[in-house]
């Protein structure tokens, strides 16, 4: 099994999707891109009848994404957050613990998680808070948070010349590498 | 002028709304929820030819949301963040940025702004980098951030029995009356 | 058992006193002013020989801690971060940690802790940092966090008028006389 | 005007220190082991009258520090936080501020700062409260918070096999290279 990437951008080749691209590269990826899929705002049931969840592209893209062994999530910031794109389809994930708690905690469980932040504004410092949202988020699903790279980028290649982001994806795909062996 | 309240729960009379509602009785409201408008993720046109936005809710609701002086952002805590839809509300203000910077950070440079979030898992902890987030969004903006929040529910109405959430909604309180003063 | 305070201040009768004072009033309570014992910065002996520990007050301050149920750590927030008399006193926990690992954290297993910072520039925002810091330092040791209070205060006295703080107090101590029955 | 390595470590040669002395090498430097002086922790006098303050080393090495252009902060990271003796240097800035406000910020104001912080329970995650205590107290003294390292290591030396930290350093040398041409 491979790596599962997660793209959070509503613009295609922006430097949050170069840079992951630039990790994955050579590896067996699926490449999810949220914004070519049509996914819902959650519907929170938890203390109302069930009714039908949104019937949209949900499902699908969950199951490529648990049918992975490591997990990247590519988001560019926005507004010192992950974008709403990315955010959206977190929170959907309050879908399938509804559904079936038991067997997708089983399957995250046992994955490993990248995030890769890329924003112009102080990114190494602004893009805190959403990096420790999302050791929440691993901490409760029990997936292991491997490292996390926030780049700073304004301009489309930008984030190629970032030498400190480059520097961190060579240090991962080494990794990544030692463990195919 | 008065005060917004932005719910941005998928459920109508929610912890977060109740404790919200609870917070400006009395007070000349504009009650705004955003799961009643529909409102698309932003396109990030800054690098590429400028298209049309979406014909949505967005522009309606704020509009609304600039024209009261207090801001009022009520949000059930989903995976340790803003609900979906919060942040695909603020992600859409770098639509208002792009068509009309310098009058829109004008309109949020003379506002007050609070942050209600509730949560179940420990939100007092692992609602912080919610809170952080809302902290840089309001330094951008020169909204002056006053206060927040973080309250403990689950089953509907579970906040109205938090004292701590109590005293806090009614601390604000004492002090919105005594400036109309 | 009881509450062991741990007071950071190098002032008597300061703010986070004051306020710790009010918390624990009516409560078995050993308090322990930080200032009046002399403690010296760890030594890191870890990777070499094991020289003498200081020879000052640290066992005998710890052992009053480790006796006690409950911690409530009272600091005043010195830029932006516990006291360095408080920041001190827990780095010497590695002594403790070399000494007697095993006995050490199942003695702070056991226990509950409540944290106190009070500073006057923005301490619900800049605050946030020291209390991520004390989440981490209990999840190490096991400690149950069950909560804390920043609170503004500048000019002694200031504490007792602040009513978000004292709405806190007030809730921390009816959930201990609860538990007393 | 160089470079002022204020180490923090109570330990000679550890991880902190190497990759410090790395990132410097070269460089006109003041290397500041603070463990070699005797410091007090602050006497609080902002609300009594102003007694003496300790008559120890603070003085000659806070002017040590002013006299350079760059500050690096480098300090093993002990319980989720700066060392006691880093802190204590730090809060004794409070005695400069009451001395002479005004000329102690005015210096501050012009300098550039990083932070280096080496610890061994995930530093990139749980290092973070650190940096952000950092970022206001730069904020607080308008000293521009460049960057900061978070690295990993535990035996001495290895933080010299750590990939990402000896990236990170290369890319700061290369930036204050190129501000001597």
């Amino acid at each position: 099994m491979g790596i599962a990437v997660i793209y959070g951008s509503s613009r295609r080749n922006g430097n949050s999707e170069q840079l992951a691209k630039r990790l994955v590269e050579g590896f067996e990826v699926d490449h999810i891109h949220l914004t070519e899929h049509h996914i819902e705002p959650i519907k929170d049931y938890r203390h109302s009848e069930k009714e039908p969840y949104p019937d949209d592209d949900y499902r699908s893209v969950i199951e490529r994404v648990l049918a992975q062994d490591r997990l990247v999530f590519a988001t560019p910031i926005y507004w010192y957050g992950a974008s709403g794109l990315t955010k959206t389809f977190i929170d959907r994930w309050s879908q399938s613990l509804r559904e079936n708690k038991d067997e997708f905690l089983a399957k995250l469980r046992g994955k490993s998680a990248w995030v890769i932040g890329i924003g112009d504004d102080e990114p190494q410092l602004k893009g805190i808070p959403l990096i420790q949202q999302f050791q929440y988020i691993f901490e409760y699903t029990g997936t292991s948070f491997e490292g996390y790279i926030l780049g700073k980028a304004n301009r489309p290649g930008d984030i190629l010349e970032d030498k400190f982001a480059l520097a961190s994806v060579e240090e991962i795909r080494v990794k990544w590498r030692e463990a195919l062996n």
